[in-house]
Order: C-alpha cells, then sequence, then structure tokens
C-alpha cells in the first residue's frame, strides 16, 4: 500500500496463475501447458531468425503472422488481431468493448481472470451458476447485459458448448457483444469462427499458448468482424505498439503452417485423455466430459485438497481450486502416456483408493 | 466505429510509432534504434534456449531478469519491475499511479505517447512549455497535481536535465509521484536511479531497446520503493500474468551481463553523435545539445518537411513531428559513422545547403 497508487489498485485481487516450479523433476499436470514441445518448424524459425535484426523494433502490426492467420481461417486481414498471449487480448477486449452501463454476463465458475479484468476497469458484471452437470445453460444469459464472455470449452470444467446453441444466442443478443474464449477449442471442439463470418456480434479468442505448445512465446489472437478489430487496434495502440516481439512471430508463423504435427499432438492428448478418463473412473472418480487438455474430476471418498497434497509428495503437481462448490475436484492436465500412467500408478497406490 | 465498443474508445488518438519499412535498402534513422547488432551474449543465450521448453509457460515473475538487474543496479529484487517494453510498463505505470483526482503533469514536448495513455484512462492532464532553449523547467511543476512524468533525456529534443533539479522537484513534491522516463539515459545522462535509494515518490522507468539493442525483443523496467513495484504487480497481475516471454528474458539477463560490449557500443554512439552535430552545424543546421541516440535539429533556411522528403528520397529515412513549435525539427537517429556519413553526403549534395 502506498499514497502514491491510484485509489482504485487497493482493491484489485490480482489473478494467480498455476505454479511454474523452479524444480525439474516433477511431472507439471497444473497449467494445461501441451506435454509435446512446439513444431520442429517453430524451432528453425527461432533459430534461423537473424538475431542482429533483434536490435530494430518489430512490425508493431505483426503483418506476417495476421496473415498467416488470415489464411488459415481463410478469412480477410483486417478480421484478425493478435496479442502478448491470449491473456493480453481478453485485457484489451475487456477494455474495448465490456465498459458499458449494463453488467458483463458471464458463467459463475469459468477462467478466473474474467472477474479480475472487470475488477480492473471498474465493470459492473453478473455470474451465472453453471447446471448441476457443469454446463454453461446460455438461456439464462437472455437478460440486459452489457456484454457476455465465457470460455468454450469452459475452464476449468472443460465441458463443450454445441454451436448451435451459441447461434442462437447471437441471435438473440443483438445489441451487446459476446466473446467466445476458444483457448482449448482445439482438442475437440467446433469452434465459432464459423459464426465470425455472419455475426458481427460476436469475438473469437485462441492462443498459441495450448494446441500449438508455444506457452512460453506469449501468443494470442481475436477473430471478428473488421469493426471489432478496429476497437481491438485502437485499444493496443494506446497501450503499446509491438506486444509480440520478432521471435514470437517468427516461431507463430512457422508452428501455424505446420499443420500435421498439430493434428499429430492434438490427438495424440485427445487419446490420451479418453484413456485417462476411463482409468479414473475405474478408481472411482467421476470425471465431467472434456474437450480440452485437461479434465476436472473429483473422487467419491477423498478430498481435493487432500488428494492435491497427495499427488504433490508424489511428485506429481495437479490443480486445485479452493472455491465453494467446486472444492473436492482436481484439474488435471493431459501430459504424455506416460506421465498419465505415472498419474494412475500413483493413485492405485493411495491406501483408500482400490483399483 | 462499432455500437459494440465501449463509448469511450470512439475518443481514442492511438499512438503512431515511427514507420518501420518492409524494404531493406534504407538507412533507418528514425525510431532510435541502435545501429549495432545485440550483444553477442544474447544472441547466444536465446539460440541456446532449449526451445522444446516453449510448451511452459515462462516464469510470470522474470525472476532471472529482475535479480540480475537488482544485481546490476545494486537494488533489492522488490525494487524492480520489468515488462513488455517500456511502453507496457508505463502504461502499467499510469493505471497504477496516475488515475487521481488532480491532473498530471508532463511536458508540453515530450514523448506522444503520455497524454495517449491519459486519454485511454481518462487522466486529467496539463502539459508544461518548455523552455524556448527545449529545457523542461522543472520549477513550473511547482503547482497542485496528481502525478508528474517527464523523460530524461526528453525526447524528441534530446535536451538532459541535472539530477540536483530532479531531486529538488522530489523534495518539493511529496504528495505524488515523479515518474523520470529514462528510455536514452545511457548515452551520457546521469541517472535518477541513485534516487530511488532515498526517495520513495519517484520511479525511473528504462529499456533494452535502445542502449541493449534489443528493440525487437520487448523488455522495459522500473526501479523504485517496493511499495511503488508493489502497485505495479498488482496492476501487471491484473491484466497480464506472462508479458515477458522465455527468450526475451533470457536475452535480456545476457545483455545485461555484457558490460564490455555495452560501454563499446554506447561509446560510440555519443562519439558518433558528436560528430554528427558538428557536421549538421557546419551545413547550417540548428542542433539541441543531446544527451541521447538521436539529435533533434532544423536547418535555418528548409523546411523539416522538405528535408524529410528530400532525405526520403535518397533512401534516408528520418523522423519529423508535424507538430506545431517543433514542425521545422527532424529527430535523426545516430547510426553508424557511415550512415551518417552518406546523411553529411546526402545532405551536401541538397541545391540549398552550402558546405
Amino acid at each position: 500500500m502506498s499514497k502514491y497508487w491510484s485509489p482504485a489498485i487497493s482493491q484489485l485481487t490480482p489473478y494467480v496463475p498455476g505454479e511454474q516450479p523452479k524444480v525439474d523433476n516433477l511431472i507439471k499436470l497444473n497449467t494445461n501447458e501441451n506435454p509435446y514441445p512446439p513444431s520442429p518448424r517453430a524451432e528453425e524459425a527461432i533459430n534461423n531468425y537473424p538475431k542482429e535484426r533483434l536490435r530494430l523494433y518489430c512490425d508493431p502490426d505483426a503483418t506476417l503472422l495476421k496473415q498467416a492467420l488470415a489464411d488459415h481461417f481463410q478469412l480477410q486481414y483486417d478480421n484478425i488481431f493478435v496479442g502478448n498471449g491470449s491473456d493480453e487480448v481478453l485485457a484489451l477486449a475487456f477494455m474495448a468493448f465490456f465498459r458499458q452501463d449494463q453488467p458483463l454476463l458471464l458463467p459463475e465458475t469459468t477462467y478466473s481472470f474474467y472477474d479480475v479484468y472487470c475488477k480492473l476497469y471498474d465493470i459492473e458484471y453478473r455470474q451465472i451458476p453453471l447446471t448441476n452437470a457443469f454446463e454453461i445453460d446460455l438461456e439464462q444469459y437472455n437478460q440486459a447485459n452489457g456484454g457476455i464472455i465465457f470460455a468454450n470449452p469452459n475452464a476449468p470444467t472443460g465441458r463443450l458448448l454445441e454451436l448451435g446453441k451459441i447461434e442462437r444466442l447471437l441471435q438473440n443478443n443483438t445489441e451487446s457483444l459476446v466473446i467466445v474464449d476458444e483457448a482449448y477449442i482445439d482438442f475437440g471442439g467446433a469452434s465459432a469462427v464459423e459464426l465470425t463470418r455472419q455475426y458481427d456480434n460476436v469475438l473469437v479468442i485462441q492462443t498459441f499458448s495450448k494446441s500449438r505448445s508455444l506457452a512460453g512465446l506469449r501468443i494470442g489472437y481475436a477473430l471478428g468482424h473488421k469493426n471489432l478489430i478496429e476497437g481491438l487496434e485502437r485499444v493496443k495502440n494506446s497501450f503499446n505498439s509491438y506486444p509480440l516481439d520478432s521471435l514470437a512471430i517468427a516461431g507463430a508463423v512457422a508452428a501455424l503452417e505446420d499443420d500435421e504435427y498439430f493434428r499429430e499432438t492434438t490427438g495424440k492428448i485427445i487419446d490420451c485423455r479418453e484413456w485417462t478418463t476411463n482409468q479414473l473412473e475405474a478408481l472411482g472418480f467421476d470425471v465431467v466430459p472434456s474437450a480440452t487438455n485437461f479434465v476436472f474430476t473429483c473422487h467419491r471418498s477423498l478430498s481435493g485438497a487432500e488428494l492435491m497434497s497427495y499427488l504433490r509428495s508424489n511428485n506429481l503437481l495437479v490443480r486445485h481450486f479452493g472455491k465453494p462448490g467446486i472444492e473436492n475436484f482436481l484439474r488435471i492436465t493431459i501430459g504424455t502416456y506416460d506421465e498419465m500412467q505415472e498419474l494412475i500408478n500413483t493413485l492405485k497406490q493411495h491406501p483408500d483408493i482400490s483399483s
């Protein structure tokens, strides 16, 4: 606390990301990272980038990356916005669109950065509970609002909404913007990017951090009508001209081009998720159906906190949210088969888990 | 324009960075980049970084870089804040400190991003004119304010303020924060970082983009009392957890360690600045005394716009601000000796310039 702070700053409750441990012998299943390295083409692009050019500012428009994304999604260049991870894209989008008179609507259980942004910008918001099956019920979003945001698939639940339901929401909710945060869409969901061709009230946000294995390089993007992109550019260019560095741009372009590697690695994660789900169920866990690279699961008799600490003491790091309603759940990232085998074997050795 | 924008967005006037031309045959003296490549150690650190680790999130605290900066400046770890270029550090600092009831004070002619931030956050501000010799007169800042910011050396003028004057301001202005933006301090100025040890109302912001030749990697930092750093961290962690990617952290740490290279390259730029100044004066230019890697100069008979376009047609890119009061000035980055020789030779060939 300091008398020099802006008055609002002492009211903030910053987001706490999952732990990035400094030791190497842990199996890290706590931050939904991809267990596979980035595409060899991304590595090559970074290694081959002429480092002497780092003396120059990067392209403030990240033109090559925007064009690569436009080609990839068969959109126009002016339908694409890029930023320093999808977190920055979200942070700029909240500023650009959600500072309205009416409250923002969002799920009660979802990515916990959303309400942090609301506090940062003093945006009123209303949290809509999930169903008992952890589903987002979009019918409940038919009420006065200054914007709607949800993750699809949702986090930390992993559940996917059908595209038809999202389209119905867009048809009913024409006076405010709907943001669909698709950080996990590449692990089995149908993307709302198709809807951006037809509806100007939807913005889709995706990331290179999960399915492209580039969490350490910080690249996110938004797809939508060019007027929405223009709003984002206005805010971005009033905040930071060059949020993506030259190596990130080069790496991302190369990663995007390697479709074969992308399909192979996401395919392995999807298969392993199904295997892990079956194994967990056999050990007495309930597993929420997942379309992501993680599972959200609770044991029928053991508490989440106890399980997390048991796993931690066996060098397995998973994420536990102490929030009411989900305090018994663990969010477990899907790693390699070997890592998930280790998880399952460790759980089998717990005295109160019978296999 | 879109009905989905937050109402304030249509009022923004985004910052326009200097052109990053896509052609290679230009001598680029328009964005104050360093003409020398980054330290070979930074290149090596980036090349040797294990790219498979990019699948993991970077360290949200950039611990290695903060510790390296703390060691370098003989400060404590909690006196250091890092961000995605000094622009992001400034953007977060305006949010953290300058949203006050009283207006922010800043020079009328200075880094033009400052008033962009004010508009973004709806901060009232008052611009204080420079003296006729383009000096910041800190006596004029003794008035009610919600914060003070200036660049030292100032941009685009290049003029340096003595540390004693800044210290006097800190002694007189104890109720609000003073930010000293030292993007160019390494080209001959005395840094206010010394004052941060003694005064809790000063924050110093520096960058790796100029003197460390890493504009393309986006690394800025702030130095100050730990309570100020805590305010910045609260905002940063409510905005984006990981603004510095893993390669930027690795490259910056290595660049900082190479003090010999740093002294050699900044020394060459300082020498070349003095040579360029003498040459320009001999050609009928007035040159504002500079403590930066650029000179701010106007010709006694030719207009700034005309000179800029003459140089551009000869593949020399310099920066011209069309603003009243400085419309006849050019801001010319100091490049290599060869580049500056080319600039001088080109000017000598202008029909209205006699050597």
